[in-house]
């Protein structure tokens, strides 16, 4: 008895310890992340194996085959993601995935297993999970269904999936090529041997643009020749004497035995074997944008044998290496999981696209190209000029570089720079000129090892090229002419677009002025303040104007809330849009009638309801503030409000979509104290940091200072959550609120003096 | 006016001349053919363009599209061929077509033009035809919806398509890799360059047998530069909110500049330019069954530029000579063009299938072979080794030896000697056990180049190896047990299965004698003589048996008509199988009592509707009565019966299937007054020819004598119908109805001494 009470006394400290979480930090940064952030909500992130700005991603795929079990339905509803918390039926492994993106794409290839008699139709062999878990790197959980345990870790271009079958007996692995979380179809697949597969699957028609297409070629290998494999065909339906004969019409048709091209709509593979009890069996999958060939070339050169446990280390290490760049001290268990995930989160996209041979898929894809920098893709760029670039120049400045680069190659290849690039393709999706910022923020911020001259003739392209052969501005000559777009058409989203071109030429302006062109750079600058066209003096806003010149009539500027069609304005309404002038927030304020006006209509926006902390064109608001040393304040306590409202350790952790990391990226910059409200000026808006010290890690190859230290300090007793002092280095700056890129990456240290009232 | 008069004179002398058809005979014999003979009454052969045993064949498709133009649709009915002469719907050449067979496969890669706006969908493209003419080796209609003039022939493994546009303008060459024949499903394709493609499309499932399928390559090269070009595909129909967005689904998308691999169910490609009027484009098609590489390769060799003539008249000389094998002298035009078709219907089947570097896929289709002598494919044994195999033996050996050497290597590759090979497939369509017959035969005919040790081997193992086990003879253990196979379900076919392996051991006791193996030959010649066990004494038919050994009660010999299911006989009734055993007729007819009763028996089969002249098991009856000389008569009165009421210049000038030439090769040795009755055996029964004098032109590597002349003259003065009288070489032979091969082939002549009364 005394001996089993020891045990038992032993066995309840343990379970206190752990479920307390007393004791400890955890040693890796890794495991302050949480990959199911954002998997609720919308944010469209999901919880499956990558590597930093890795080209594969493994992802488990809930979001078909059952309506009992799952919420969300792919294709019951828009959707766009493979994943959501709030589903349960589990279909497969996706290969290659977008995070927090708001159209379908990719998210196909779909790698799973079962046992028992084999069965290939999903809604058959589908599976709630239990025992999810994931940290970078790595996510697992067990196929209920079969008593599976599933792991998946990922290289830079390929993926590792161990499935212990722990109950062992006739075992299926099943590859579905016809299913997928995008809006094409078509695949083509075949046995390069018994236990390796090669093929493409066609993906595209991202945000319904049906012209950017493009296969995703793949290299499938297991660790196990299986006695049985084959492919499956669903066939399509035959009637009359025909579907009499052929017994397999309208079903899942087994090719046991064919081992050559399969090709089709709904295709599949699938392996049988008897297993062991604990038996794992290991698949791995290379993928490649440019042939199947170096898809397998990716595979054999990033994974040699069947090593779960190299891959999976090496993953977690490139991530802790990552993540280690920014350390952070104080702040709540949450606070330091919500910004160690948001900085992964930053990390998804761009993704490198090359092959390990330095070949990709050259700006429209239909030739191959080979680069000596790493090349990237999936540039969100409406949503991602505003701070993910500007963060990735603070804290990754490589591979900022890099990314600039492969837009600069993209214009030698294309004739255009991105908009919304993906694997080779311009999607069009959404409105401006956005790759034009990026590069005139990136040179600013102290990048400059690209070809300036080239981005200069490149901007200038975009912001001279009339409108019908312009990629980037199609109403460029409404733009160039009257300074303004004009309603042409009910939901053209006019108003939107050319508060896009004035931002960009401002930034063009910045640009030429740094380049000495002072004519070009008077005359952008000049086009970039013609935003006065739509200011409304009846509403104090900006409205649409229509073609004869007058203002739309009438006008409601609340309309377009929650995506509802709006006149003029893209994804919002008119006060999502007024105050997003960040190059020249007093211009604006002048108009609205000074300082007092201005700061009580903003924070009006936020006091009525007119404020989407999911939604780009409004993010930087919390921080226009700052331009009014007394109205500082503000900025302080609605970043922390916002903060706490909307980013969360938990699936609706952000809130919306997290736009290929902008959501987080803001996450990031507020949590350290800093914002870059205009993209393309260095200058930074401040607010209270969330921690008590932050360790910026400043790669030496672009910056003097080894380490920016962000500390915040309590100036009195109380400390707070509200600061009027700054200590920039040695100095001390007094009533600043603003603060510029050069000093804070010189100053070694900053310090936010803290009180408890604003 | 006199001038006017004269030209008007002058072209109605050419118009009698042309309509009248006096004059000249042809010069050439090609021109003696109408492949339009068998496009009707289920003849299932097609009028486009082949070489003699071509890989490749290009025919017009007729059989989809539209209800109300066609009187077949291949989807609404069992339905096996591409073209049919009751059809107007034209919807493209397919590229490698089946001739003369029963069930639907190939068929596909559809070739078409049309002028005005793209339109992909076939029901709108597709077009009546007008001025359809062909012989061999070339076909051309105008496709009447665009006023454009088609024009296609063949080399071995490739065909050239003109398209002349007359009226010019916007003009469109549509590649559909989603409809055909087949009723597998799935093809992938690329662009190699602007003016080539390359791809796969999935065939297969022969006779309803799923399992059988193969991928058919091809390249395909357009001889202009089109400013638009690109993909097409169905896209699955979507519902909800995807159905709103995505405005392609359901529908044929275009993809004008994508040009990676794209793979689907319904995909297809299109090129669009201007056209001059007049203006001719060429389309070529190379295929494989190995590669596209393949493809392409067979293309660049056997096609250099886009030579239209130089193909035609290559594919004609070809033709040509082949035909000139055999020469025939009187008969009626129709006689004459009934025969060469018939001719040219023999030379379709099997085909050759190494690519031009030697490659071809070896039995099972998983591996690529290399051969030094021409592989060939579709053997469709249960027809052919019953005339069409000892017909080639004769007129063509080196050709004959190549398919005997080719069954050799899939019983090498495979273990088994083909069945119904179908491009590397066995679809174990029909039953028995037939290579070995055409081994036998072909050896007895003095074409003995092949490993007769080996083929022994591959003999006896289709004739001792247990049921389940045997791909020739599943029912095999009752076999051996029994001496006959029992009717084991309701529609087994057990008679049928049980009457070919006795011809079969009769085959193989003729070679193991051959050998020298006595003992060997003795017990299978017992085994052939197992017929017995089913001849009915009550009815004095064959009678299925049940597994206790008594025959099936109630009986029906006339059950089984027209494809009627009927239990133990396949495709035919007791009648039709009752008098086959070739090998043993006086033992038959015994069995039924002797010679006159053996003879009116036979007779009422004729006289009562149980002949079926379109299907094997009974299409050597009209000969049996050779056996008995005072009967011979009605041999050559029901021949000529039967030649006149089932063989005309006409679409339905075949009395059903041609059976890949089986229908065609009786015709020929019926013409040619002599007929292989039981083959592997070496006498041939006589029957009066139809031509007043044929030239055979015999093979000098097989054959003493160069020419083999059979002529017909008369007897008395008036001539007819019947003879009584034979001179072999300069010998008499009276009242000899039955001549052996050896004796025909050294005689250098034989001439039928007719009378008009038998």
């Amino acid at each position: 008895m005394y001996k089993t009470n020891k045990i038992i006394f032993s066995l309840s400290l343990v379970l206190a310890t752990a479920t307390t979480g007393i004791a400890q930090q955890p040693k890796r940064l890794i495991d302050e992340v949480n990959p199911f952030i954002g998997t609720s909500n919308f944010g469209t992130t999901n919880p499956g194996a990558i590597v930093p700005n890795g080209l594969m991603s493994i992802t488990p795929f809930n979001v078909m085959g059952s309506a009992e079990l799952n919420k969300y339905d792919k294709d019951a509803r828009w959707w766009s993601t493979p994943y959501s918390a709030d589903n349960k039926f589990f279909t497969g492994f996706s290969h290659v995935n977008l995070s927090g993106v708001g159209c379908p794409e990719l998210g196909s290839i779909l790698l799973s297993a079962s046992t028992g008699k084999l069965d290939v139709d999903y809604t058959h062999y589908g599976t709630t999970l239990s025992q999810e878990k994931a940290h970078p790197g790595y996510y697992t959980a067990v196929l209920d269904k079969y008593n599976v345990q599933a792991e998946v870790s990922a290289t830079t271009r390929t993926s590792i999936t161990a499935f212990t079958f722990r109950e062992g007996g006739m075992s299926n692995i099943l590859v579905n090529l016809g299913q997928g979380l995008t809006n094409e179809s078509g695949a083509t697949v075949r046995f390069l041997n018994d236990s390796t597969l090669v093929g493409s699957k066609l993906m595209g028609t991202f945000c319904y643009n049906p012209q950017a297409v493009f296969n995703q070629y793949f290299a499938i290998r297991i660790s196990r020749r299986a006695p049985q494999s084959g492919y499956w065909k669903k066939q399509p339906p035959m009637q009359g004497v025909e579907a009499e004969w052929d017994h397999d019409h309208g079903r899942y048709k087994l090719y046991p035995t064919y081992r050559k091209e399969m090709s089709g709509n709904d295709i599949g593979v699938w392996f049988t074997f008897e297993t062991k009890p604990n038996e794992v069996i290991y698949v791995q999958t290379g993928v490649s944008f440019v042939s199947a060939e170096n898809a397998l070339l990716n595979l054999d050169t990033e994974q040699r044998g069947f090593d779960f446990h190299k891959v999976k280390s090496e993953a977690e290490t490139a991530w802790e290496q990552a993540l280690r760049t920014v350390e952070v001290e104080g702040g709540t268990a949450e606070q330091r999981t919500v910004f160690y995930t948001a900085l992964y989160h930053l990390l998804i996209h761009p993704n490198i696209l090359q092959d390990v041979n330095g070949e990709y898929p050259m700006m429209g894809s239909l030739r191959t190209g080979k680069t000596r920098h790493d090349r990237y893709t999936v540039y969100s760029l409406w949503d991602t000029y505003r701070n993910v670039h500007p963060l990735l120049s603070l804290l990754y400045p490589k591979k900022q570089l890099a990314m600039v680069e492969t837009m600069l190659d993209m214009y030698r290849e294309s004739g255009w720079l991105p908009k919304w690039e993906l694997y080779g393709q311009e999607t069009l999706t959404m409105e401006g000129d956005p790759s034009l910022i990026v590069l005139n923020d990136t040179w600013h911020r102290g990048i400059r090892g690209f070809d300036t001259q080239l981005a200069y003739e490149a901007m200038v392209k975009g912001a001279t090229t009339r409108g019908k052969d312009n990629l980037m501005r199609p109403d460029n000559d409404d733009y160039l002419s009257r300074g303004y777009v004009p309603l042409r058409e009910k939901f053209d989203n006019s108003v939107s677009h050319a508060l896009e071109y004035y931002i960009a030429d401002w930034n063009l302006s910045q640009f030429a002025r740094s380049l000495g062109k002072k004519k070009e750079a008077d005359l952008f600058y000049r086009r970039s303040l013609g935003y006065k066209h739509y200011f409304d003096k009846e509403t104090g806003l900006l409205r649409p104007i229509l073609p004869n010149g007058k203002f739309l009539t009438p006008f409601n500027p609340t309309l377009g809330r929650d995506f509802e069609p709006n006149p003029g304005f893209h994804e919002g309404n008119s006060w999502n849009y007024s105050f997003f002038v960040p190059h020249d927030i007093k211009g604006l304020s002048k108009l609205m009638g000074g300082e007092q006006a201005f700061v009580r209509k903003l924070q009006s926006v936020f006091d009525e309801g007119n404020y989407d902390p999911a939604n780009e064109p409004d993010i930087a608001y919390p921080y226009l503030f700052t331009y009014y040393p007394k109205e500082a304040w503000r900025t302080q306590q609605l970043t922390k409000k916002l903060l706490s409202e909307h980013f969360h350790n938990s699936p609706s952790g952000i809130p919306g979509n997290d736009d290929t990391g902008t959501m987080s990226a803001w996450a990031i910059y507020t949590m350290m104290g800093f914002y870059p409200d205009c993209p393309g000026s260095t200058t930074y808006a401040l607010t209270t940091p969330t921690f008590e010290r932050i360790t910026i890690h400043l790669d030496p190859d672009y910056y003097t200072q080894k380490k920016l230290i962000v500390e915040k300090r309590a100036a009195s007793g109380d400390g707070g959550d509200y600061f009027h002092t700054l200590e920039v280095g040695n100095k001390l700056y007094k009533s600043t609120y603003r603060l510029d890129h050069n000093s804070l990456v010189n100053a070694g240290k900053i310090a936010f003096l803290t009180q408890g009232k604003p």
